[in-house]
């Protein structure tokens, strides 16, 4: 079943790797088919390079497998706490990509600086809090999406398509794979721009807001105008 | 028409990606027909891997478009600009590469401080002013090539072949596709080697200005003689 | 002679050139048959390119030369040290990794600053003490080796599967050659965080030692649930 | 003439470049045939993808060009003073490696922090003075070799076999064109892992002299054991 989807998700774990975006084992991407309810998600600690479409795993939202042999992702939970909290979101990507997962270990928020963070994050790429140890022992993968869907009480997840899970690493999402793929791609590299800027020198003040919502809005929105077509 | 040029400008593009100047599809290149006052550019948003020389775009003066199918890069007026004030150029090249980028984002210019810089440019790379939110909202694309214009009023264009526009990123140029290129390859090395050698020696000091003229004067100008034939 | 092991260590080293841990000939990766007693060892000094499994040398835990007409690895001590020491460990990886070696230059312990590290460490990637004038002309190789051993006297050499050896670089190990080598990606990996973390906000503070426990758990021990089958 | 000599060169050259020593046309390699007192040295600014062995240029020590059709490296000079004042040098290498120039444009020597950097070179890597403005108008080239020698007069050529030309970049030089490759590519990573060194630590201390030593003299001179044959 899903079998569309299956290869989808497979590919874009695959490009992760092959993009740099992800080393070893680590990390993970998973669809969702909202119609059915299923989500289909990357295996846990299967080498990338002998892994194939039909060991992707199928699970439903309340974490039954429906489908497969493996053992699914030990980031689950967290994937599926997400799909539930944001409706409208098709794939959702975790990496341990070397500068968003700085920024995430420092405990600071990605500030933004330029252009290329508001060509995609319309504001700066929020990062969460600490969890407690009640919340770590009792639930982890669980209360690693709680605490970002708190994050996101007064936040747009469409218009911030990322967050920084503290000491962790980010997770990123998107209407599709692809889409989702592009997002971690692209906070990767604002991430790596905002370390370099704020070495340089470490007084650079976020750009001006009105050049934010600016490019922000030439490819977001009703008024875009970048590329041939919208979705 | 203009197929020459196109192919040039195609080729001009893909070798941003190949040589790591752009991800995914920022940035674009164009170059310019002078005796046809036709401008041929990127169009805007279209992947790298299936972009063929027939989706170039060709537009001119005014920014009407003349020939293609698809949209012009969504920077297209800002070339059109730095065409009009810069009679001697051929080619332009706008990337978020990643070492001029975090100069642009920084709001410093990249001082010179040593001869790989002075090979290229007679002086420190200039940095434009903030645009406005009139300037923004009123024309953007077209005002960021005016605030160029505006930093080059007393410089010399040909001596200094790229500026950064601030928290946005470099625009390069030189007379052909080809030695924009070359151009925007040494200024990301330039900016990444400033950027390393601040982080060393924060008090760094510019290179003496007689070792600055040597050098550039070794490859440009009437007494040039690196290289087998000058230009 | 234990022509298996022999393949498993060249194919390790070679391994360690191609994720660009070493460069030139630096480095070396050893495997012990602890029936037998005998280790395998890189030769010293051999190019990459042109080396086989049948140049590996088989030494005995003396430091004899049992087979192989090749000269060991000038570190072959150090390795026969760590062996005798830590009964359960299977091989022995050294290499001059960039990130991993800037920590030992500058004389610091790896802090555990997030999950990437806890995920293989149990704690700060520990740093040995400098070597005496005695000991560095005495025997500098073994006594490498006893530093090492020295300061695990307190720690546990399976939950800490690497250490800095001071001003030199990291040596890491593992049950097998390919474990090690993933070990010796991942410190390399999370020492090119904690730079980049530390460059950032050198206040950062390591991770809660609750969640530390938690993803070093995860993925080892009695309770781990991480990937498709435990070791 | 010197057929042998020139292929060497030309793929010493070349490998610069596959090594990422060099981007586009910067950059020289040269080999001298003690004998017959001819040194073969780059062309001048030709593309790497196009040079053939053929296009080697033979000068004689006083910089007159004895064979070939192109015009050599403009650096020619420089590396005809540094094969007339050090004898037992057999080939010079020059580039513009982007760690090692960054030394160069701060001003700093490179210290010896750890035993990569003593495995080559027996103390810090020197830099030359600046050069006057009378030095650089009168003979720019051959000044920057007179610097170079100028500042080994109480230093051993052997034993560092490097220097960083201020505000300019790294010389190299060995026995060999194929010896000066790697000390090039090793001063590269021991300026890369100086530059982390002191940015994680700024009170990073140079290692023990006794160590110091002892890894210099493990790979050279009369008491060296590591690798197969000594030279």
């Amino acid at each position: 079943m899903l079998e569309e989807l299956k290869k989808e998700v497979w590919e874009t774990n695959l490009s992760l790797k092959r993009h740099g975006l992800i080393i070893l084992t680590w990390g993970n991407a998973s669809g969702i088919d909202r119609e059915k309810g299923l989500m289909v998600i990357k295996p846990s600690g299967v080498p990338y390079e002998t892994m194939q479409p039909s060991d992707m795993v199928v699970m439903d939202l309340e974490g039954k497998v429906i489908e497969g042999n493996l053992k699914p992702s030990s980031d689950a939970k967290t994937h599926i706490e997400l799909y539930k909290a944001f409706p409208k979101i098709g794939s959702i990507i975790h990496t341990h990509s070397t500068y968003a997962t700085c920024f995430a270990q420092a405990g600071m928020e990605i500030p933004p600086l330029g252009t290329t963070h508001a060509d995609l994050f319309h504001g700066p790429v929020p990062i969460t809090r600490e969890l407690s140890l009640e919340e770590v022992n009792e639930d982890y993968e669980g209360n690693t999406g709680k605490v970002i869907i708190e994050r996101f009480a007064n936040l747009d997840y469409l218009a911030l398509p990322g967050v920084l899970a503290k000491n962790h690493g980010p997770f990123v999402w998107g209407h599709s794979p692809k889409e989702a793929l592009v997002n971690a791609l692209t906070l990767e590299e604002i991430a790596k721009m905002a370390y370099l800027t704020l070495s340089l020198n470490k007084n650079s003040k976020p750009m001006q807001q009105y050049l934010l919502d600016k490019h922000y809005e030439r490819k977001h929105g009703p008024k875009a105008y970048y590329g041939q077509k919208r979705r």
